[in-house]
């Protein structure tokens, strides 16, 4: 077995989980993810945990919506929840045969059996939970790797000292904390926020895996001044370039983009919230150089910021509504990032570096 | 998808477990056996149910017993029955890809895990619940066969008419019933057992698919007479062949084997209930029409009967007490099986055919 699959295994359980004797540990696996979910098991195991693991696969959520009908879909899975119940420690192996097999699923009927579901959804939440990717041939041809190349990308944002990255995380966080308000500046860059009571949230991979931002969400209506974001971004199927965004009292008011401008005006037109920022934030995994189009991996990218139209996070006391959560990246290394009086960031430094 | 499969997945769903709707369905499944799970998935989600999956595999379960203690091993998989309480039926699809995994584990951490989740097996057992094969490279290996004719040789025993079977195996049970006792008599063959009391169980695909026996548990010290099996049969990794037994009073007094009778002694000599019958049998699945080894398939092949030294089934009434049971088939296409007055069986036909 790769030895980097080993200390991958260590991460999650002893970083992200945090497993000890007499957890109840539910894995979560593809066979695609196999030899991942066989090295957390042996390093639980280690730990004096117990395993149950859950087969996913696209093919087999396909062949349940092909087979049920509604009634059926708005039913909770009763013994899905019983085994969530018992658990300590629920672990997502990310690692899909064909990232297409649900693209013809009527999507009222996806979110009908994520609503039916809710309760499991968010009894896993009440767990130590974390959710990561294992490396396989399917999403190294979506990224437009090798495999070879796509375990490289996956250990090198995954294989840190997050001891050390979360202790950075931490002092970002509270010193922006401290401070009233927020501001993006760079080319064709000058956003502004103000924050005040708002919780900006360390995200050292307890939860993500990789991970690697600090993230609040802005008070709604006192986002002012434009963005441009230079990273593409993946949208209804489409890759979305060189977004222009302009905010008056919190509103985008005017937008455009040089590549697919109808799908980012699709998702401005959602709803109300969808005009609003719903996360500013700051990515700080240096160990993910480039964009695979996998927001997972590249709202995390070292050296940039993020800022999501939409949905608000209730962790971060967020109040902005939205059917949509949209995250748009931007490369900060001629940038500053400003919090009150402090510079928090300039042109590839932390204020500590 | 092969047709077959989809057809296997509508026997163990409409036949072996009767789902309907609103039933919760536990799925264990292997990477080998992902087709059959999605089969069965859908099928099952025709009628109603929900379906959860759990992902078995020998390499996952070796993890396990290279990382745990002795301690972990005896705690139960809280978290599995929770899920196995919920439930309402269990459906296990056998395809392993190394049936080798756990062959260099101590047997007695092996046995410690199976009594600290007893109280899961347990419930099981009280479910509607069926175990079946999906034919995959590793069993057809090991049934020295190509994958082909292994699938040929699965579908052949398993995808028959199980109702019209059924019939004719609760024929068979009321007839023995009827009688006091019970005789096989055919080439170096006379054995005699007394049967008062005891239950004939028609094993008719409700719990494993294939199946096609009937069998009870003969009153133990009422076993006379001599007996030649001409079937071989795998016992601690050897194949044993030609063996044969003589009874007095219920307990073998002489025995024999063409091949590896070392591993017949030992068998006997286990313990005093291994030198008695608990199990006397009779194969009516006319789809196997040949040995592979596997017990599960021999000891239905069609036109035999077979008897098993040691633990009798408390299901038939038995009481004879072992930590082993090992089944010994004989081709009966010259034989008779004789009940009372009543000549059940002769020579390739039931009294009804």
């Amino acid at each position: 077995m790769d030895p980097r699959v080993e200390e991958h295994a260590r991460i999650l359980v002893e970083w992200s989980t945090e497993i000890k004797r007499n957890d109840m540990v539910v894995i979560r696996a593809t066979p695609e993810s196999h030899d991942l979910a066989v090295a957390v098991a042996k390093k639980a195991s280690e730990k004096g945990a117990k395993i149950m693991t859950i087969f996913q696969s696209e093919e087999l959520d396909r062949a349940i919506f092909d087979g049920a009908d509604d009634e059926t879909l708005q039913k909770m899975s009763e013994h899905y929840l019983g085994a969530v119940e018992k658990a300590d420690v629920f672990i997502g192996l990310s690692a899909p045969m064909n990232t297409k097999a649900l693209a013809n699923v009527d999507p009222k009927r996806l979110v009908m059996t994520q609503k039916a579901n809710k309760p499991i959804s968010d009894r896993i939440l009440d767990k130590r939970w974390c959710g990561t990717v294992h490396p396989c041939k399917t999403l190294a041809q979506q990224a437009g790797m090798s495999l070879n190349e796509y375990q490289d990308f996956v250990y090198g944002a995954t294989l840190t000292d997050w001891e050390e990255e979360s202790k950075n995380m931490y002092l970002i966080k509270e010193h922006l904390e401290s401070h009233n308000d927020i501001r993006f500046v760079g080319p064709a860059t000058d956003l502004y926020a103000k924050t005040e009571g708002r919780i900006w949230i360390a995200s050292d991979g307890k939860h993500n895996m990789p991970s690697g931002e600090v993230f609040t969400a802005p008070i709604e209506d006192t986002v002012e001044g434009s963005i441009f974001f230079d990273i593409p971004f993946m949208q209804m199927g489409k890759v979305v370039e060189g977004v222009r965004l302009e905010f008056e009292k919190g509103e985008v008011v005017e937008y455009s983009a040089d590549k697919n401008e109808q799908v980012l005006k699709a998702i401005l037109e959602t709803d109300e919230g969808a005009k609003h920022l719903g996360e500013m934030a700051i990515g700080t995994n240096r160990g993910i150089k480039d964009y695979t189009l996998n927001m997972l991996f590249d709202e995390k990218i070292g050296d940039t910021i993020h800022c999501a139209l939409g949905r608000a996070y209730k962790d971060c006391n967020g109040t902005n509504e939205s059917a949509v959560h949209v995250d748009m990246i931007k490369t900060m290394i001629e940038g500053e990032i400003i919090a009150g009086d402090e510079v928090i960031y300039s042109k590839g430094k932390f204020f500590f570096e």
